[in-house]
């Protein structure tokens, strides 16, 4: 099951560096101002983690929804604490949300599988 | 071709019996609630599949869409009836839906195969 | 309150001749489509109305809604196959939807209103 | 300006009396988790209204904003946490999203002004 | 009818100093990148605001339309090349979007009145 | 690389050739139209691939996406005038829209892959 964190993560590594190396001034800024938007601020990187991962979800952006699980992950998160984020994605979003959420916790237990 | 059909509810299956294991009652509450919608009412059920696959197409959600199409399938909704709604989908939902009507005709034909 | 319905008719009639004096022939023909789609087929008219509105109202579109309301009201549909099907777009399109059954409880009163 | 809130305030109950006078009994349990879902749990209150806001934002529903903005202003969050909640928002949702960031402050402003 | 262009523009350009004024970094470079996106570069301004357009249009958001339509207008552009731009968005996005086609048509009117 | 294109054109030609088989007015009307559309008119047919691409990419849909970046390429389009067209999409639908750029540029190379 780690496999599916290490292709995720290969594939968007991958495509990440051709799409830099393209050098379009409006893209590098905005993968810019993702990495900054996600630092301690007013509000600590945890929770700026559950906020990318809410909106994520309620848009339904499945590869959104891994990079912000695996740092929701990384940052020490319980599961509880991103369930109940996810509860409430399901709850804003409908139930159109639900497959979004058995990917979200198939990667989660990937995530789990990995360490 | 029927295969498709044992896959994705072998998949759904396996993931709902996780998620609602995990005891969220937010989430649990929604998965009740999902069910009790799709009974007969003031609507009868058929009605409420079709109106259940004309919202899913229009939100272009593949898996909420093969989902709503077996359950029309089940309660013995004729193909014609089915393809009308989907293309009254297609007409408010736009061009953007059309993928959807080709992964849609596909699951059809799937679930034909399979009896 | 039956103004609400006057005004929301009269605007539409308006700006729809505007738009179609104009002779661009992909809208004409969508406009046209528009009205095929609704007429009797393998469903029938009140089916297919409820069908325009639960789409309109998962994808949050009060004009929409509010004209599947008028037809369904004059198709002679009860409010309560109108509120079953507003609720199956309220559980599969979220919390989200609420702002928008709000308004569509009040245009329903204004088509009773009005008669 | 402080006028904006009651406005809203009073439409909003006046409707919600209507929906629930009515007795669907999916909706009546929509309203009820969306009550339940915002109490505190594995996350505190302040955390979960700001996941209703940013969902609201990328969602782009102004009605649900004004709401999270709100219960974030009486459960005391500073405005540069909501400021900044909404910087993800529209980062994530894209210029899309700028018009309803200017009705945001000027929400935000209407209930500063309120007191 | 040019009240609608002037009332449009000093509400926008009211709240985004105050956006601006907030001196939150993230929001401010997605204004600035708003700017640079649509100078003339591989493509030239006309193309780009054409494409501003249809993305609004898609993306149903009335203020995004009525501010590119205003663009486009001064860049020269005729109503045959806006209109049909605007019945691509409404063929790739649906009758969905046929709401906005109205004030989209009522807009370009006001735009023709001011002059 | 170049399998991907053959891929995505063999499962596309034949699913449409099983919807139109199937004789939905609707939806045949709507095929028709979509070529149609994107014909020579006021504006030449490369600026209305680029309108199609930057609607698709605004709203997410991969297919949609593969499609015109092929029109695209066949009509000649630059890399260049390509890649400024999805940044205006990125910009304005937001980073959400970032995972289906990845696709695009692996698409796009599979195109180059392919001649």
């Amino acid at each position: 099951m780690a496999n599916q964190v290490e292709e995720f993560n290969a594939y968007r590594a991958k495509m990440n560096d051709k799409i830099l190396a393209d050098n379009n001034k409006i893209i590098k800024r905005i993968f810019n101002l993702d990495t900054n938007a996600f630092t301690a601020g007013a509000l600590d990187v945890q929770t700026k983690e559950l906020l990318g991962l809410v909106a994520s979800t309620v848009l339904r952006c499945d590869d959104c929804i891994k990079y912000h699980l695996e740092s929701c992950y990384n940052e020490g998160l319980s599961k509880e604490k991103v369930v109940e984020t996810l509860s409430i994605a399901t709850l804003i979003g409908g139930t159109i949300v639900i497959p979004h959420l058995r990917r979200a916790y198939e990667y989660w237990d990937a995530l789990e599988a990995q360490n």
